[in-house]
C-alpha cells in the first residue's frame, strides 16, 4: 500500500468520481477560533466518499474477474458506493446487508443496481458465511470496506484534492481532521497528503465511546470498542483499526480526536446554515472535532472532512432543533 | 449589456466566486424521467448566487469611489452578497432592511460586515428615500439587486461554468430553468449561454401567482404581480420584471415554467435526500419545475439552478416532512 496506489486509482477515477468542494464560512471560523476548511465529501456520488473506494476497487480489476460481480457486506455507504460503480461498469452487485437496515438504505442499494441479500443479525446468523458461499457459487469478488489496498488507494483520491485546493487558498499547513471507523479513509489521505502537503497532519476523528483508533494510536497496539453498534454514528462504527488501516496511521496520523453525538448534531447544524450541505451523524464528528475542540490540534488551520450525507429525515430534524 | 461584460467579470471574480458543482442523481432522473442537471448555487458564498453579482459590482467601481463604499436595499441575499463583497474590499457597506426582516437574515448582514438600517415596511416609508439620503450624505454608490449591469454581469459568470461543466459532461444541448425573481440571474445566464452554449435554452422559473416574469414573456410587456409579497419564495418575490433584464430575457429566453409552493417544499427534501445540499424555497423553484414539469420543455436534459440556501430551520423542516 503506498502512494503510487493512490496516483494510479486518481487516473481511473478522473471523470467519474466528483471533485467535491472546499467550503468555508465566516461563521463557522468565529466559532471554532481558527480557520475552518470543509471537504464536503457528501456531496459525492451515492452521498458519501465510498464511492471513491468503490470505483478504484471496481476499475482495479481485470476485466475477465470484474464481468462475474462483486459482493460487499454493509448496511450503509460502502454498499451504495460498491453498487454504483458496480452499475457504472454494467457487472453484478451482491451487497449483504442485515434485514434490520434501515429502508431508505436497502432501496437506496437497489435503485443503484444492487442485489440485496438480508441476513438476520438477531438471530447471529453469520454474514461471513452467508456471503462466502454465495462469491463462491457465484465467482464474484469481494470488496472489503476499508481493509482493502484499492479501496485505502481510492479514497486517498480524496487526500490529492485537498491538498490542491488548500494550496489553491494559499494553505500548506494544517491539521486535517478526517471522520474515521476501519481506518480506510483516514489512512488514504494521510498517505496522500504525506506526499502532496507534508506540512498538514492528519488525525482520525471519532464519537466518544467508539474511539477504538484513537485509543490503539495511544496504546500502539489495536485496541477494540467495548459497544459494537447502535450509535448515531453508525456510518463509522467499527470495532477495531483494520489490519492494513493501523499500521499506515500509526506512521502518519497524529492523535485520535473525539466528540460526543451531541456535537455531532450540533456540527450537522452550523453545516446546515453556513454551509448548506446535508451531513449524517458519523459523517459530522470531524467538523464537530474542529468546532467544539480546535485546542486539540495545533495549526491555525484546520481541514475538516464532512465524510458523508445519507441521513434519515428525523435524525436531521433533530439536528436542525439544536440552532 | 453584452458578454463581453460577463468575460470580463470572470476575471474580476476569479478566485473569490466559488465555483460550484453541477450535482446529479439517478432518483431525480426517475422522478423527472429526464436527465436532471443541478447547478448548487447554494454552496456560493453567503449561501445564494448574489455573492456573484455583488463582488461583480463592487469590483467593477473605481477604486476612490469604491473605497467610500456601496449601499444596497434588501432584506436578504442581496444584501448578504453585497456586504460579504464590501468586506472582502475592506470598504464600509450599508445595507437598508424592513424592521421586519427575519433576525437570522439581519444577524447574517451584520456578521457579514455590514452597516445595518432598519425602516418601517409597516408605516410605508419610503425605503428609496432613507437610503438616497444616506448615500448622498456619505458619497456611497447604490448597487440594485438585478437592474444594474454589473450586477447582472456576475451573475452571467454561473453561466459560464454551467457551459463548461455540462460540456465536460458530453451535454451540449439542454433547457436551463433559472429561479426567477427580478431577472438578474435568468438574463446573465441567458447571456452568457446565448455565446457559450447556443443549443441551450434558458426558462424562468417563478411561483405561482408570482409569476410576473413568465406572464410578461407571453404578453409582450411588463406585467405586475397582483400581491407583492407574503410568500414563501420570498428570495425571488418582485413586482415586476427589470428595466434592462426584461429585454434580454425576452430576445433570449424560451416561456417562464411555474411550481407551487408545495412543490418547492417537496423539491427541498429530494435536494436534501438525493444531492445532500440545502435549498431555500425561492432557490428550489427552478428545480421543482424540472422534477414536476419537466415536460413543460422540450429537451432530455434539464439544467436547473439552486439559486439559495438561506432557509429557517423551521421552514427547512417543513420540507423534510414532505419525505
Amino acid at each position: 500500500m503506498n502512494f503510487e496506489m493512490i496516483s494510479a486509482a486518481a487516473k481511473r477515477v478522473d471523470g467519474h468520481v466528483r471533485r467535491t468542494p472546499l467550503l468555508s464560512s465566516p461563521a463557522l471560523d468565529d466559532i471554532a477560533g481558527k480557520r475552518i476548511l470543509v471537504k464536503a465529501e457528501c456531496l459525492q456520488h451515492t452521498g458519501s466518499f465510498k464511492y471513491r473506494g468503490g470505483w478504484s476497487a471496481v476499475s482495479a480489476l481485470d476485466e475477465a474477474t470484474r464481468n462475474r460481480g462483486v459482493i460487499a457486506f454493509s448496511s450503509g455507504n460502502h454498499a451504495q458506493g460498491i453498487a454504483a460503480a458496480a452499475h457504472a461498469f454494467g457487472i453484478p452487485a451482491v451487497i449483504v446487508m442485515p434485514s434490520d437496515a434501515p429502508t431508505l438504505k436497502i432501496e437506496g442499494t437497489k435503485r443503484l443496481g444492487g442485489e440485496v441479500v438480508l441476513y438476520d443479525r438477531g438471530a447471529r446468523e453469520c454474514r461471513e458465511t452467508i456471503g462466502t458461499n454465495i462469491a463462491k457459487e457465484r465467482g464474484l469478488t469481494l470488496i472489503k470496506p476499508y481493509d482493502e489496498p484499492q479501496v485505502i488507494a481510492g479514497q486517498g483520491t480524496c487526500g490529492l484534492e485537498i491538498a490542491e485546493q488548500a494550496a489553491a487558498l494559499g494553505v500548506s499547513e494544517a491539521d486535517v481532521l478526517v471522520c474515521c471507523g476501519g481506518g480506510g479513509f483516514t489512512s488514504g489521505v494521510a498517505l496522500a497528503l504525506a506526499e502532496k502537503a507534508p506540512k498538514m497532519r492528519v488525525h482520525p476523528a471519532e464519537p466518544v465511546g467508539y474511539d477504538d483508533v484513537a485509543r490503539s494510536l495511544k496504546s500502539g497496539k489495536a485496541e477494540r470498542n467495548a459497544v459494537e453498534a447502535g450509535g448515531l454514528c453508525d456510518a463509522i462504527l467499527t470495532p477495531m483499526p483494520g489490519e492494513i488501516t493501523f499500521p499506515i496511521m500509526s506512521r502518519l496520523c497524529g492523535p485520535g480526536l473525539v466528540a460526543s453525538e451531541d456535537e455531532a448534531l450540533r456540527a450537522m447544524g452550523l453545516a446546515f446554515q453556513h454551509l448548506k450541505v446535508v451531513a449524517e451523524p458519523g459523517g459530522a464528528i470531524a467538523l464537530a472535532c474542529a468546532l467544539f475542540h480546535a485546542d486539540d490540534v495545533d495549526s491555525d488551520t484546520i481541514i475538516a472532512t464532512i465524510s458523508g450525507g445519507n441521513v434519515d429525515p428525523s435524525i436531521f430534524a433533530r439536528a436542525l432543533e439544536t440552532l
